[in-house]
Parts: C-alpha cells; sequence; structure tokens
C-alpha cells in the first residue's frame, strides 16, 4: 500500500450503559467507523486515506470523536450522517468541516 | 486536557498464533503501548503527548507499527528497547528516529 496522505481514526471505546464518564462506543461510532470505511471505497479515496480504531482520546463525554491526522483536527459529536462531509470536504478538498471540530475553548 | 502537540499510535491488533499475516499484538505490542505510557508520565510529557491503541494499520509483517502524528513518522519493528529513544529524540527534541522508520521503498 502507498504510504496514505491521510489518517482518520475513530475512537470506537465502549463503556458500560450509565458509566458517568459515557463513550465513543455507546454514541455509535461503530456506525461511523463502517461509514467512513466504506465511503472511503465508495469515493475511490483508498490509497489517499485510511481508517482505523484508536482506544479512548479523552474528550468522551463530546463523542464520538474522529480526528483527522497529519491535520490535526479533532472532530466531536460526529454522526454517520456527517462522515460524507468530512470524506468530501475535508479528504477531498483539503478544508476541514469547521462546525465539528472542538472548539478551542474546550480544550483546558 | 490541552490539544496533544504529538499523538503516538500503536497498533495493538491480534491474529491468532500461525496467522500468515502475522500481528502487531502477537509482538509485544501491548508492552511497547505500555511503556510509551509510563514513559510519558515520567518523562513529564503528559500533556504534550498522548498515546492510544489503533487497530490494524497494514504492514503487520514489520509490525509493531508505531505512528507518531501529525509528523506522519511510521516506525516499524518497535522494540520495548525502542521507546525511550522515540520519546527522548522525537517527541522531546523533534527529531525522528530514522533507524525505525519504515523505508520509502516499502511503501508500494
Amino acid at each position: 500500500m502507498p504510504k496514505p496522505a491521510y489518517h482518520i481514526l475513530v475512537c470506537t471505546n465502549k463503556r458500560p450503559p450509565g458509566h458517568p464518564r459515557g463513550s465513543c462506543g455507546e454514541n455509535d461510532a461503530e456506525a461511523v467507523l463502517e461509514k467512513i470505511s466504506t465511503g472511503i471505497e465508495e469515493k475511490m479515496l483508498f490509497g489517499k486515506a485510511i481508517t482505523s480504531t484508536s482506544s479512548c482520546l479523552g474528550p468522551c463525554s463530546v463523542g464520538p470523536i474522529v480526528v483527522v491526522y497529519p491535520d490535526g483536527v479533532w472532530y466531536h459529536k460526529v454522526k454517520v450522517e456527517d462522515v460524507d462531509e468530512i470524506l468530501d470536504s475535508h479528504i477531498g478538498q483539503g478544508k476541514k468541516v469547521d462546525r465539528l471540530e472542538i472548539p478551542d475553548a474546550m480544550w483546558g
């Protein structure tokens, strides 16, 4: 495989229901990952982008968290319906999706 | 938490013993992850670097694979004994560890 230009990480960490921290896995992260994975194929982005799961990335309360490297853009509350925009805009055109990015103020 | 400057991904995917593709998990990736995790604390890199596991990244036969973002440096055959150098040189000083990097020729 060629070295990928983009790497899309999806936290799929799952905590038990009712856990005070919540988790990305509880909020459909697996479905988001599946949509990204099939989207990469359907949009012919294979070779340009890869996706993989990640263990806990920290901001569990605003998951699912999706991080796009090398840009270091952290997306939060990502839904299956957001995936096409991330792939078309960010991966396809190099334009991050501002409305999904974790606001600067949320970083401690 | 502050937005981390570095994100160290460790593939910990595990295939059954004897599987033809091999796997990072079969080659002590969990121990490498543990060493990175404790190293971040011991070297006071908390806040500068985070580490997380990843699912399969592709080059299984030369695992364990460790990727440092945002630099996009892919390390292969990483041993526990290599971790101090990665943390001290790459994370601490911004100098990647050339001897551990996947050679360009290995990318298809």
